[in-house]
């Protein structure tokens, strides 16, 4: 309290004549985690929004109460806007509790999965067929297709825990959710089940979006947790083995929802614009505590940190809750469309979307037709007042909300949190706020904050 | 298990020759991350530790347990030696739950206490005493002793959550524990409550070791939650408040327990020795989980890799489990006194007692006499080799069982693991199995194997 007025002396002159910047700057940037750490001001609000809200999925009620419930705190904070921007979302809806059964000589045995996001359902009878098993798309694609009519196709290649980045892990096992169920499908497959893509070995099922065939068959597709698919395949080597699915998930009409914006106007560059988002919308599974409402929370902690300094912008800083980042993206192509038709400038987009860890670094991606390795020499500066954080600006990242306006955008970053625990909770019943720490989260908050008031200070470079 | 021929290969003239050892090093480093964190060795053995044993207050069953389940996990290693040194340890018995009530004109509450570590009883009728709060050893110091005498001394002086670094901020509060009850009973208190040492708030106590006064007088003392000593400071602002106390707890006649010791013996320089260690003996509430359960399976599990990889190595790599850091330390003073007797030289002591989170980076200091900074230099190669997991060598640092060695040792070093989360765990009820990731715990493993394996390539340099 007592520093407030510093503040205001301190971030008035650095605008317009930049005296002794660096070490207002560091002293800025400290007293942004000091309070942000004392205050862990997110976490109450991700609280509400995980346990009186729950999950919300696009089009569903939970998703509704978000953008109300954002709107308002945007609302609450002073800024100068706030806004919904209208979005389209596909509304698809997971029906009753997936039934999903294990047949061998031996008996029949209840398996721990969920549909796949976007998938089909079963029909009311579900269906039934002997599993495949299969490690990759490759060995199934080079199978016969007569060997795959009538069967489940069973995709069993975990992923590696070998790989210290798990984030990486995961890129090497997502394929078999994202297009193993239509390429079985193509094949005659009568469904497809997957190993979750998970890091630990537990009964939790990870769901996820899996992509139709537009013209092709379709049949279901479910997850199964990292234990029931040792179970299968463990009878799979066994013997003849069946698997029984019945789901009542299906894809409904599209129905209107929105992403929520707020702003501070910049002072003396309002067209640059710095912009700071996670999504809104989660499985509908768990609580989406960690993916995203913890990126969500982040990014409104910044516009309060903001205000709470008394800090005025150069540039513009928009805070950005996107929808349907989960199973269509719908919210990020509807704000880079509008960006674009408005002939909005985004210096910066950052998102926060890879949990509520304690954080570790930037990955940092330039827009087209620019030169990364310039504006990273240009942030050296402003990348060595991170260092006392323990956070590093990278080459490489983004996030997939932002990812759309990358064609006019100056830079695309993405927050990179310490990725260990994120694959135990992501899109699965486990991601809740117990599994959240209110002090990590914080720290992502301070650090966000630093990086906005970086850029806004320092800008890109050419 | 292809690749472990090929391991002896290179192991092996490494050795004698270094060809191109850096690659090769990196290699090896590598396939140590690799088949640790795909193995997560360590986490069943902390299960075993935690839930079949439990805590292991020295002097306790639990303690004996634990000193005979890992000696026992060490002879299966196939280690060339594996012994118990002898430990005479005090044994503090917490003895019934402890009765903590605050009294004020609107009635009786019940506070959420623990009975700090080595302290007195309260006598069976207990005691009670006007509550007199304070934010300072410095604050009561200046007070007359009139104005002590007879009241229950409450210290409440938090945890500053605005450090990065939570050991920093337990460091600038844990005066409180260890020197105020001493302090509060020469002036005349009656007894102690401090608020514990905890970054969270909620209802846990968190215990740990107070300092008796040898010859003056001592008092009860005991820890609350942060929540409940925000109710009683809340209390004391409204007006007269007492505090009642009940503590059987009681020092009792030392007893005999044991380091746990297992080493492979050095090919080249066996009598230069590289310990990597933790204690085993934990505070009687919780399961030791963090502090230090994970320290101990990870050092184990330093030895079980170095095995499993065929690696022989040039010194002798000790493995050291102590007894009593938590309460007299006897564990770590026994193990010096015996090195120093045997004029055993430890080229480097590496101590994991910072709980089983993300390691971040090595804490380097030097034994008595020693330049650290030529060391560092030295090791700058073997600190680049780390770089990929992201660990950092950073000058400062060891641990408390190491830190009697100083006098001889060539270097003392501490794995620092992210801290945000260890002072929500730390000495309280909530330090349990549940509160230990494995992914992450293996993490550290991996890397306190890179780095016993880099100082036994590289040397310490003169």
């Amino acid at each position: 309290m007592r520093f407030l007025i510093l503040y205001v002396l301190l971030s008035g002159p650095l605008v317009g004549y930049a005296q002794a910047p660096k070490d207002s700057m560091a002293f800025w940037i400290r007293e942004v985690y000091t309070q942000t750490l004392r205050e862990e001001a997110a976490y109450p609000w991700l609280r509400t929004l995980t346990k009186d809200i729950g999950h919300r999925l696009s089009g569903s009620k939970g998703a509704e109460r978000a953008v109300a419930f954002t709107e308002s705190l945007l609302n609450g904070l002073g800024l100068d806007k706030v806004w919904r921007q209208p979005v389209r979302v596909p509304h698809w809806v997971r029906g009753e509790k997936e039934g999903v059964q294990m047949i061998t000589p031996a008996g029949t045995q209840n398996l721990n999965a969920v549909a796949l996001g976007n998938s089909v359902g079963s029909g009311p009878a579900g269906i039934r067929g002997e599993v495949l098993m299969v490690m990759s798309l490759d060995e199934l694609e080079a199978m016969p297709d007569d060997q795959v009519r009538g069967k489940v196709v069973f995709y069993n290649r975990p992923m590696d825990r070998g790989l210290l980045n798990t984030f990486g892990a995961y890129g090497g096992a997502a394929d078999q959710r994202t297009s193993g169920p239509a390429l079985a499908a193509s094949k005659g497959a009568v469904g497809t089940v997957i190993r979750s893509l998970a890091t630990r070995n537990d009964d939790f099922p990870h769901t996820g979006m899996t992509a139709l065939a537009e013209n092709g068959p379709n049949a279901p597709a479910v997850a199964l947790s990292t234990n029931d698919a040792d179970v299968l395949a463990k009878a799979v080597a066994n013997g003849r083995t069946d698997v029984f699915i019945r789901t009542t998930c299906q894809m409904q009409e599209d129905v209107m929802s929105a992403n929520v914006i707020g702003e501070i106007t910049g002072t003396t560059h309002p067209e640059e614009i710095i912009l700071v988002g996670g999504h809104l919308d989660s499985w509908d599974i768990g609580e989406g505590a960690h993916d995203d409402g913890s990126g969500c929370m982040q990014s409104i902690e910044v516009m309060y940190r903001l205000r709470k300094m008394g800090y005025r912008p150069n540039r513009t800083i928009r805070c950005v809750m996107f929808m349907n980042e989960e199973n269509g993206l719908r919210g990020g192509k509807a704000y880079a469309d509008s960006a674009f038709a408005n002939h909005e400038f985004h210096l910066a987009a950052i998102e926060s979307d890879g949990g509520g860890s304690t954080p570790q670094a930037f990955g940092v991606s330039a827009g087209e037709g620019r030169q990364l390795d310039r504006h990273l020499a240009h942030l050296a500066e402003a990348a060595s007042l991170l260092e006392p954080y323990d956070i590093e600006l990278n080459a490489g990242g983004g996030g997939a909300d932002i990812g759309p306006l990358k064609p006019g955008a100056g830079l695309l970053i993405g927050l990179r949190p310490d990725s260990a625990r994120y694959f135990d909770f992501h899109h699965a019943a486990a991601d809740i706020l117990e599994n959240v720490n209110p002090r990590e989260l914080a720290y992502g908050s301070a650090t966000l904050t630093a990086l906005v008031y970086l850029i806004d200070q320092y800008g890109i470079g050419e």
